[in-house]
């Protein structure tokens, strides 16, 4: 299964964080899932490819020399993207434990009250669940995608950041991921299309998102990807199925420190379809 | 020699224009020329490579569906890049003597008396004059060049457009350029460092432009190139000196057709530093 999870925090003091506030959100996440399953923490600790992807803080705060400046009495929202069953049980049932309980979790240098995990689609619009067949036979069979990148993204490559969405990078990051989390894999030929996908059209500005300890420039906006023609439906199905994956995984460098988070228009307009009230 | 013009036009009745209008600019810089020595001319009309580049309509102009609506009473700017001495003399002979004769020109379905050629570095903003030498000795040793993309630009690739600011299509198409037309060539080997050099930071949006029997899409807006680290004085000078020369040549496909018009921002605080009354 994929699914996405918006959690709410509640602080107990004033706090500020570097730039997306994610390292502490990472901290946050992990100290968790140690207080749940310290095996399974440590292990996910150690693991090279993460089954998650992991937004900043979503809800505004004033921002000021690029730090977040959360008031005690502000409520705190951030979403994870879980790519694994077996790490959307143990999420679920610690941050589900720790919303009833009411004990506190460390938050950066203050601590923090989970106030609510929500996992019901419905209930928040970045809340969603699907399963890897589902993606594939729901996905669009248009011959483009368009993403949304709503986070700073870039793409390691060698020793520098490469901040073009290059669709065999972009389409590279969502394949790799599917391939490692994925029951089923995809057709390692859909591969060789990425190099030709054209970048149709697209809004873009870079961004300089800060760390703690460093600094990284990611791009934020919308682009377009067409693919090549003569592709038959099941190969652009594929393709509009990795676009849409984008929500559940990032795209790119550190997307479980808040950076490369996607939305998919198309996703978007068929996962919303059937929610309740909307 | 490399200069910069800006001719201003005169209309005897309403006109409409596709796009940036560059389609009809471009039969009128050819009719021009044409009505001044019409072997040389012919001659222009046959090379692969022209040694000029061409804007769209500079002044502004109400837009209405993709076209460009410039009343009979208003006067049309737009400015050729000239790459090379052969070029640069007929151009100003041709437009000179047009200006003073009030001579009638074909402009579109209308047509147009030429007001004036502004030549004279200091009389216009984008009026500019310079050597090729002069261009690598006064380049900046930065190591990075940023270039503001002010008309939409892309890459011709295979059969497709290409719209992201490769620093290896930008540099690519400077350097191509460059060799054509420099009475010295750079050095081959500097062409090498093009897929090094990195999109450090940019804001872009791509944009389609109407000409009167197509579509071509290109970006618009400004991108950062930084270069590889430990290159020496004199090739970052080079490099440098690639990115003045798109402020002439243009960068990509159609320049000869208002596409791939591009400001450099060290040259423009360099050269405009010696400009009378500014």
């Amino acid at each position: 299964m994929l699914a996405s999870f918006v959690i709410s925090l509640k602080l107990d003091r004033d706090l500020t964080l570097p730039g997306l506030g994610a390292e502490a959100l990472h901290g946050l996440f992990f100290e968790v899932l140690r207080g749940y399953d310290a095996g399974f923490a440590a292990h996910l600790h150690r693991e090279v490819d993460k089954p998650f992807s992991l937004s900043g803080v979503l809800t505004e705060h004033p921002k000021r020399d690029g730090r977040l400046h959360i008031g005690a009495d502000g409520r705190v929202e951030f979403r994870l993207g879980l790519l694994t069953d077996d790490i959307i049980e143990p999420t679920l049932a610690a941050f589900g434990a720790l919303a009833m309980s009411a004990t506190p979790v460390r938050f950066g240098s203050a601590s923090a009250h989970v106030e609510g995990i929500a996992f019901q689609p419905g209930t928040h619009p970045l809340v969603r669940a699907t399963t890897y067949p589902a993606l594939v036979q729901k996905a669009s069979p248009d011959a483009r995608a368009t993403l949304q990148f709503v986070s700073p993204t870039s793409f390691r490559a060698g020793d520098v950041q490469d901040v073009l969405p290059r669709p065999e990078r972009v389409f590279g990051s969502l394949f790799e991921a599917w391939q490692t989390f994925a029951p089923l894999p995809l057709d390692p030929a859909l591969a060789e299309l990425f190099a030709l996908i054209r970048v149709s059209a697209y809004e873009l500005r870079t961004e300089l998102i800060h760390f703690a300890r460093y600094k990284v420039i990611g791009f934020k906006g919308r682009v377009t990807y067409t693919y090549p023609r003569d592709l038959n439906a099941p190969t652009r199905q594929a393709l509009n199925a990795l676009a849409d994956f984008a929500f559940f995984a990032g795209v790119g460098y550190k997307t479980t420190m808040g950076m490369g988070q996607v939305l998919s228009e198309a996703a978007d307009r068929r996962l919303s379809a059937g929610r309740a009230g909307r």
